[in-house]
């Protein structure tokens, strides 16, 4: 599982939005952030991550990423948005499917959590 | 939610279990690490930080807390056990309910995890 998380964070660094929706399974859930309307399915996947890696966004890990006993994990980083001028200092958890895909992301950030 | 997640990590640095398990609703579910059995309501609750901040363990924050939009907060930090001689690097989802209370404490830490 960490070896995915260190690939979503590779493909943002990449700049292949591709690689990073790759990661997911067809009908997956990203709640991002938790607390707004879900995205979900394999066409709205694509489109949110060929907005975010295409905007530029870089993330970098704030520390380990952590396992679990279970089928989650998940890592704190920082986000950059260069075109927004703004970090967003972010927690991920991410949900795992038999097949190693990931079905649910779900990232914890907030109002406050966004320097300018 | 911010200040109810550094309360937590206050009532370990202080040496007080009731501080701890009293941010928790009566009813609230903790799972620790995530995929192991839940420990469930205010018994078992009361019990579980009296073994843990009774251990000596204390926590330190590896980045800043993090909020959402919703219900729900997340920290990544790192506890220490010094009757174990372990360090376990932690990422804790907290949901709250309406009251402000602690209904389900997540932890997100595997066997690689902990540095002897």
């Amino acid at each position: 599982m960490k070896a995915v998380l260190q690939s979503y964070v590779d493909g943002f660094a990449a700049g292949d939005p591709a690689a990073v929706a790759g990661l997911f399974a067809d009908d997956a859930v990203i709640e991002d952030p938790v607390g707004h309307p879900p995205v979900q399915g394999r066409a709205a996947i694509d489109e949110f991550y060929a907005n975010a890696v295409g905007a530029g966004t870089k993330l970098t890990l704030d520390t380990p990423i952590r396992g679990s006993h279970g089928s989650r994990a998940a890592m704190a980083f920082t986000v950059e948005v260069p075109a927004m001028g703004i970090r967003i200092r972010a927690i991920d958890v991410l949900t795992f499917g038999e097949d190693g895909k990931v079905t649910r992301m779900e990232a914890f950030w907030g109002p406050d959590d966004i320097e300018q």
